[in-house]
């Protein structure tokens, strides 16, 4: 039976999260001080090779200029590959090298203006650090949400604020419909931890950007991935 | 007797570039560390009633959040004051203030996309450091310049490359057709010199944000400016 909540068809909203979700599994991202010398290209076409289903560009205190460069060449590795791209931080650079959305974190562009720009078909993530966060996001139209670090990590931009360990990342998943993405200290290690806990995929950053064999790196997390939600395929 | 270049009527090309440079001779340029503890409306709002003809909101390193908060509070004070409004580097940030236009660097976001972004409405200025620069910028559909420093300066990101020098400002004047603000190192000392090489008006940060009584220097600074231009009004 479908259920209607104002205008919105929540089957049909149900079905897009889902896929959203699905999208969400293996989320990859960018690192230029951690990728050993290896460019943005070489990083993304590799983790994708292994199954990677998501690719978030991030540049940080990058001169505008570089980005949309960069970003307008993963545009073309990510295009026809299935895999969602989206940029860090950035709404304009998002929006000139047409990725499929912007992440955006709580000091970054307010969530209402970045959909104003983006129009209501981009995909807008946003992270949270805590369970009321995870509430007040679904209000502000956020597809889906990233997290703050679970376990403690050596990538400084998510050292910032104390681990939300594996129930603080319960805290979040029960807090919200929305798809959440896990991130921060993530690895072969402890990925079906993390998995046990309903996110819809997990982010990583150094476990396959640091990798020397990215590709196989991205692969071994794919498949606890599909192992952990009994699902496979592209 | 109207030319037409393409299909481009160059009566009303040279009409909107008139009305531009007008709004150019006094643009002050916002920095909150020389404001010596007063925030951006403080300043842009004496600075207007000084005689400021075109405010540029420059927050370089600050969170997208915080700048597009202030930036909206800017957009309403220079509402319907006649005055220009200019976010520098962000274009999305200029978008979600709706700002009059975007300031960019030669290292900030390319200009065609910046324009596919903005739309033909929004103005564009580009800092050049040179005139094969400058005569560039007027085929990527840029509607004004600004320039490396004139003079030494003591705000550093204009400190970067070597003083342009009245010579070497004169001879971006005279490679482009696109009004000119000079800034760098500029001040009632100087500014009538700089005047004199036929740029349409004079950018300042320190002149103005680091004074003391910030509408007195304005006012001065617009004095020598109208009376260098030999004309008045607002």
């Amino acid at each position: 039976m479908k259920t209607m909540v104002g205008n919105v068809d929540m089957d049909g909203a149900d079905a897009l999260r889902g896929a959203l979700a699905r999208g969400l599994r293996l989320y990859v991202v960018t690192d230029r001080e951690l990728a050993k010398g290896r460019l943005e290209e070489e990083v993304v076409t590799q983790a994708i090779a292994g199954g990677a289903t998501a690719i978030q560009f991030r540049a940080k205190n990058w001169d505008a200029r570089r980005m949309v460069e960069v970003g307008l060449r993963l545009r073309e590795i990510t295009r026809d590959t299935g895999v969602l791209y989206i940029v860090n931080d950035r709404v304009d650079v998002a929006m000139a090298v047409e990725a499929d959305g912007v992440h955006l974190g709580q000091e970054d562009f307010p969530v209402p203006l970045a959909r104003k720009l983006l129009g209501p078909d981009k995909i807008i993530g946003l992270t949270v650090y805590n369970a009321s966060q995870a509430t007040a996001a679904e209000l502000l139209g956020v597809d889906y949400l990233g997290t703050a670090a679970v376990f403690p990590t050596g990538t400084k931009s998510y050292a910032d604020v104390a681990p939300l360990g594996l129930p603080g990342l319960v805290s979040i998943v029960r807090a919200t419909r929305l798809p959440v993405v896990a991130i921060g200290g993530i690895s072969k290690a402890n990925a079906a931890d993390v998995l046990s806990t309903g996110v819809a995929g997990v982010a990583v950053v150094s476990a396959v950007v640091a990798a020397d064999n990215i590709e196989g790196a991205a692969r071994e997390l794919r498949e606890i991935v599909d192992k952990c939600q009994q699902q496979t395929g592209p």
